[in-house]
């Protein structure tokens, strides 16, 4: 049910023309009310792309009642022109959905603007305006599934999750199969609540719930110029839960959008659980788990069901975090093949033919864990990161 | 003619039995005086193989008369008794120099050793120490070119340079082709001179060397557990060149071998440049040719012979550098794809059809420059890497 399983919302995914595929690539998300809360979390990349750019604006207004959503081009290191782009899309989205129902007056900066797709190409308006209003007159009630399939790129299959509160729901669609790292991936994610909450409960929930999961899923060590993940709030159910109760919920549905992602992630045959333990500090543990997990010779190594921790070791070296190098342990796949610095148990009882892997680190310098997601470096990352564009 | 083209130095090349194929993996070095200077650079990664522990002891004593390296195994995360057969390695070394040329005694803390191959397996001493020994019977004044090809591990070919003073010679030999990248790379590298200097000045020289030489190939991101770099002197040409001079020619001679190994990395089909420019700092232009250096999806897409230069723009953005988004411009091979952080000339002019692929980024922050090397991310490095060590 996505983004339309919370009450208050309607959601369309419709096909424009931006993809040569001819595949869905306009997705639209309306909150219909009462209220219009929003949070955003961002991209850090200092090259943001058009919509970003734009979209922090609007959620700063802190009243979001569409979201637009195109895949088939990033429209990002499009300079003004392609800023001017995003605002038209805004504004045409605005005017379009006030004249279909024109008891609610709508305001172009009251609509947020996600895109994905190849940076550095404009985008074909021509196309792109005639598929939202072709989105807002397919806008439903259960039109959620139609818009995650919309914002697909290299995604296989979409990616939907539904979380439940005490008479409240949050939905979400999210989209990203590379360029995954802090923060954070290449991905777009519309989180959508019925919950009543303000401004500051939705936006401390977000910022916590990404901080341990899309924050912690690395693919491989590159960071989009488009990342966006934006909490919408209708306040349809009447219901206002605690902060903490918004949280767990909120956290609930990003872990699971999180493991798709990574599960999806371009041409890799593992899904890698990077356990860091008895580190002095989270941060150090964050630190050393995404050490690991960018390191291309330990997910090359792993690609190869080899589990070579001597790879792991010189990942861990090259971090900040406190430890000393003859006290670390390795279990790979509850094999501890690293004891004190050195080999221990024989690395052929190591069972690597399954997808899951887990990986445990622990630094013997504290009580503080963190877990890091990953994926392998495949053939077919390098085969289909190599035919991108062309 | 590699070490051993300078004035006082002996080498050989033997095959011990560390390698399963039966090839070489016993270098020796020797230097015949009449001084027996040393200055060493070497991996910072935490995680140091006991080679690098022990010949950084050595290093700071100040003397070296003898290098023995082996491939094989990287004695590497081998705890205690990696260390004691390191030791052993050197005590083994001195004794067996002092018997054969009994004029001149020889201690274990004047013999550095280095090592090279997988980590976490103890080298099987066995084979090592009689190796040692053939090697030792094996020494000659023309013996550099055996050295060079025992050192080899995943190389396909030997590195060795000559680089000429006045009436003085610097020579080496490196090998290295993953795990590469700063500081330093998977590499072992020998130098040689038999310009008379004293520790100070070699020490100065080989750190501005290799500060703009090794330091600045960046093949994988990923920094090594062995990573050694000696300068021994001979002073055998009785001549003593100036600071100015000797940096000269150890650069010279460091700068060649580094576009070797860059040149010989796992599985690479292009040897990229990334000239960064209009930097406010050298550290500013040296993190952003690093940054675009280790992104994947530039790498992966300069393999497929795609100038994408939005991922390239994405990977600038990650970095702390002083510029401004809009007013990045980037050139592949020549072709000024992106000015003012937009798109410029048509990519379809780029020409990627040959080797070497040159990138050109302009900060427009200051009049800072500096060049980073590195390759691509082809089929043959997930290959290569997912088969190590099994």
């Amino acid at each position: 049910m996505s983004v339309t399983a919370p009450r208050g919302f309607r959601a369309a995914g419709v096909a424009a023309g931006l993809k040569a595929s001819g595949a869905a690539d306009i997705a639209l998300v309306v909150n219909d009310g009462p209220d219009a809360g929003v949070a955003g979390v961002f991209t850090a990349n200092r090259v943001k792309a058009a919509p970003v750019l734009w979209t922090q604006q609007v959620v700063r207004g802190g009243v979001v009642r569409a979201v637009v959503l195109n895949s088939g081009g990033a429209n990002a290191c499009t300079g003004p022109a392609g800023f001017s782009d995003t605002h038209a899309t805004a504004e045409h989205t605005a005017a379009a959905l006030t004249a279909s129902s024109p008891r609610r007056l709508l305001g172009a900066g009251e609509v947020a603007v996600c895109s994905t797709g190849l940076i550095g190409e404009r985008l074909p308006m021509p196309k792109l305006l005639p598929g939202v209003r072709t989105a807002i007159r397919g806008l439903a009630r259960d039109g959620g599934a139609a818009a995650a399939e919309a914002i697909m790129t290299t995604d296989t299959r979409p990616k939907t999750t539904v979380a439940n509160g005490s008479g409240w729901t949050v939905g979400g669609m999210a989209k990203g199969a590379g360029m995954l790292a802090p923060a954070m991936a290449t991905m777009l994610c519309v989180l959508t609540t019925d919950a009543v909450a303000g401004p500051d409960t939705l936006d401390a929930a977000l910022r916590a719930a990404t901080r341990v999961t899309f924050d912690r899923i690395d693919s491989d060590g590159c960071m989009s110029t488009n990342d966006t993940v934006l909490l919408l709030a209708s306040g349809a159910s009447g219901i206002g839960p605690t902060e903490a109760e918004l949280t767990a919920v909120v956290t609930a549905a990003c872990h699971d959008l999180a493991q798709q992602l990574i599960a999806d992630a371009e041409g890799a045959t593992k899904q890698i659980a990077i356990d860091v333990v008895g580190a002095a500090s989270e941060d150090d543990a964050v630190e050393v788990g995404r050490s690991v997990a960018r390191n291309n010779l330990v997910k090359t190594a792993l690609f190869g069901n080899d589990p070579n921790w001597g790879r792991i070791l010189a990942a861990v070296g090259t971090t900040s975090a406190a430890f000393e190098p003859d006290g670390l342990d390795v279990a790979v796949n509850g094999i501890w093949v690293c004891r004190a610095g050195a080999a221990a148990e024989d690395r052929s009882k190591v069972d690597l033919a399954g997808r899951d892997v887990t990986i445990r680190i622990d630094l013997h310098a504290g009580d503080a864990a963190a877990t890091i997601w990953t994926n392998d470096l495949s053939h077919a990352y390098v085969h289909e990161n190599s035919a991108y564009s062309t």
